[in-house]
């Protein structure tokens, strides 16, 4: 669906759809169409290091150097999306399942997503995301493994 | 200050007071004080497991924990908060930075908040919110010593 049929529909219903799309762009290594979900100076907070870093380029850097480390397909679901969304503002979270297949098999991780949108221009962008598994701070341990 | 001293207040100004508060709170680890910031049903995605609970009770446990591991001082402090607002909706994000007196010293960490806020019956609660450190995906770490 093009930026022109989804900005006059409600604006939980375009979330929704950017965000149906931007998964399907994940699953099929598409990075422009990834990175389209972005504002310019978007503020994230992602997976790995750093602790912050701003620019969509810098998620262009990011999902590349994710679809480079993964040779194999990728599917990307994104669980129990909750939106909440007033005039020009919205944010969302969801549980995301990645799984990847390798040569030994599929491996799967569940990782934690919030994404804070912005209406610029008539259309929905990410302003802020952050992104992560929980930790074991004693042990020093990121919990890779969890589900929900 | 109370609610009804701020209720009345820019929503900006309004929500940065209750962070300051909160900040306050879990330097005196007031219990009362630091769950006033949170909405009844929030859904937090916390620093610890499991990798999603629901209900201000949860953050309530969660913080007692962190004040019973902590038997020393506190020092929480919220860095380059970000401020997103308009009618009844907000969002924020922060780096927080928490300093804890053990026996050998003092000991410091770097966390990732995301807060997302409603206006409820005039007050700004929060509805979700989101704590982390980055992880190092390959190696199963929790990156717990970066710094901004």
């Amino acid at each position: 669906m093009s930026r022109e049929d989804t900005a006059s529909r409600p604006p939980e219903a375009h979330i929704r759809q950017r965000i149906a799309d931007w998964a399907t762009a994940i699953s099929a290594k598409n990075i422009d169409g990834v990175v389209s979900l972005y504002a310019r100076d978007i503020v994230s907070f992602d997976l790995t290091p750093p602790l912050r870093y701003a620019g969509a380029e810098g998620k262009r850097r990011a999902w590349q150097a994710v679809f480079a480390a993964l040779s194999g397909p990728i599917a990307y679901e994104v669980r129990d999306l909750s939106v909440t969304t007033n005039e020009g503002l919205a944010f969302v979270y969801s549980l995301n399942h990645i799984t990847i297949t390798v040569p030994t098999g599929q491996v799967d991780r569940w990782v934690r997503w919030t994404a804070c949108f912005r209406q610029i221009d008539g259309d929905w962008l990410v302003v802020h995301d952050h992104v992560s598994v929980p930790a074991d701070p004693v042990l020093g341990k990121a919990l890779l493994n969890l589900t929900p």
